[in-house]
């Protein structure tokens, strides 16, 4: 991997690089944010998902995270939303499915399939990379994201439990095919049979026995533009209270969808995987 | 004044204003951020002049000024740079001047004199909307700024020090009448009688006698792309000696001219504005 920038933040160190990806089949770019601490010893990390429209650039310009993450001594790892380029495939005229709107699946339809494979890159080819080449502790992972990528977050944790350590997300896509964003990208990612679409469904993945060992942490605003249209918590609510897996949902009175929610909340996030990452097993 | 946007953060409240400038000549849009404090009686008020391109967003979205502001209890005032709208003269083939460029000065030359009276603006028109329309104590400000918005904010306190508890400074144009940026916008706004620059220079400001009653605190960043060809501490650190005029000048290793740079400091500005607002007289 290339190193592509280096800004100094919270006395560490935020950097960018890009490297060849083989899960995506394009060149990729991300953002680490290394803490003070990273310089002395390696530190555990949480990789921050982002939402649909969102670079790497997003989170760590908007939600104030570093500073927790320096406090805290985490890494955070901030991958892109979907493969990018040129040979790419997209739908320039769509926000919500192509470059930028990687939905975190495997796709297994043309034209997506040959690069739409951010499920197997966020899971496992990006911690791989991060593990080997900069100063993080290997398999000490936690996850959290935004809206599609709090649905990246949920999924990534109930499919794969054992990569992490905790979970949260802000504002995600609980019940993804119940809901037009969820139906328009995973009918073009992964066809029409629906059996497939619920392995990327965190409402289905928990209907379907699905567990992961702690509560993931959720907050959601009650103001948010997009909640009865899109996220749908109370499904995944219900599901997880018939199923008995713990949830600590918190409806956050007046907050919307935007950063200015995720940077209210993104330190109490940090703090609550801190919590998990440096806990003795 | 008309508020056209409503954001809940940190328990208090993100609002957006437009109004009718009778200072600029136009319709200008401000934010405002209110802490929760700000719900049971009124608040100081930091102001925020920010740098070139820059409009009131940048700031709200970028320094992750709103945490300490909501922990700290005050109110954040975040005008834009310069007038605006298509009655506006530009310069659109450069940044640094026109819209996006006001530097925080009246103008007193053709095209540019109809509008472009930002230094009153800042200090008298903002203040006195602001503090007859919002829960912020009347007189009792700091202010506080970044690049283009350094340079107006040690203008303001030092031309009108009785606005002001406190100032401070995020890598500020020290001393504009010696440098590209501000010789190509002085000569633009004010003519080739260069006297009339000094008035908003703050180095020459010091030179000739102008006083803040407390050290400003400026934070710089020894890796800023701007410093060697634009910003000149240096010039104002030897005015400062020279007149007995206080100052914390801190030089801060391996940062740049970013955001970045600003959210790992402002909340050690905030600090300082909040003690200096709270303090007896």
């Amino acid at each position: 991997m290339e190193q592509i920038e280096r800004i100094k933040e919270f006395g560490g160190w935020l950097n960018r690089y890009r490297h060849a990806s083989d899960a995506c089949n394009c060149l990729m770019t991300f953002s680490v944010y290394l803490p003070p601490a990273a310089d002395q010893c390696p530190v555990p990390a949480v990789y921050y998902l982002s939402g649909l429209t969102c670079t790497d650039d997003n989170v760590r310009v908007k939600a104030g995270a570093q500073r927790y993450a320096a406090e805290l001594g985490l890494a955070l790892v901030m991958p892109d939303t979907s493969p990018r380029g040129e040979a790419v495939p997209d739908a320039p005229e769509r926000y919500d499915l192509g470059q930028g709107a990687g939905f975190y699946v495997n796709a297994t339809r043309g034209p997506w399939a040959a690069h739409y494979r951010m499920f197997d890159y966020v899971t496992e080819e990006l911690p791989e990379l991060v593990e080997a080449n900069l100063p993080i502790v290997p398999g000490l992972r936690s996850v959290t994201g935004h809206s599609m990528g709090g649905h990246g977050t949920l999924v990534a944790a109930l499919r794969r439990p054992e990569l992490y350590r905790s979970v949260s997300a802000f504002a995600p896509i609980c019940n993804p095919v119940a809901v037009a964003w969820g139906e328009g990208c995973f009918g073009a990612y992964l066809g029409h049979d629906r059996a497939a679409w619920a392995e990327y469904d965190a409402t289905e993945l928990v209907r379907a026995g699905r567990r992961f060992s702690g509560p993931p942490l959720i907050d959601q605003g009650t103001a948010d533009e997009f909640l009865a249209e899109q996220l749908h918590p109370e499904a995944l609510e219900a599901a997880c209270l018939d199923q008995g897996q713990p949830l600590i949902l918190r409806r956050q009175p007046g907050y919307d969808h935007s950063y200015h929610f995720i940077a209210s909340f993104i330190g109490e996030h940090l703090a609550h995987h801190a919590e998990a990452l440096t806990r003795r097993p």
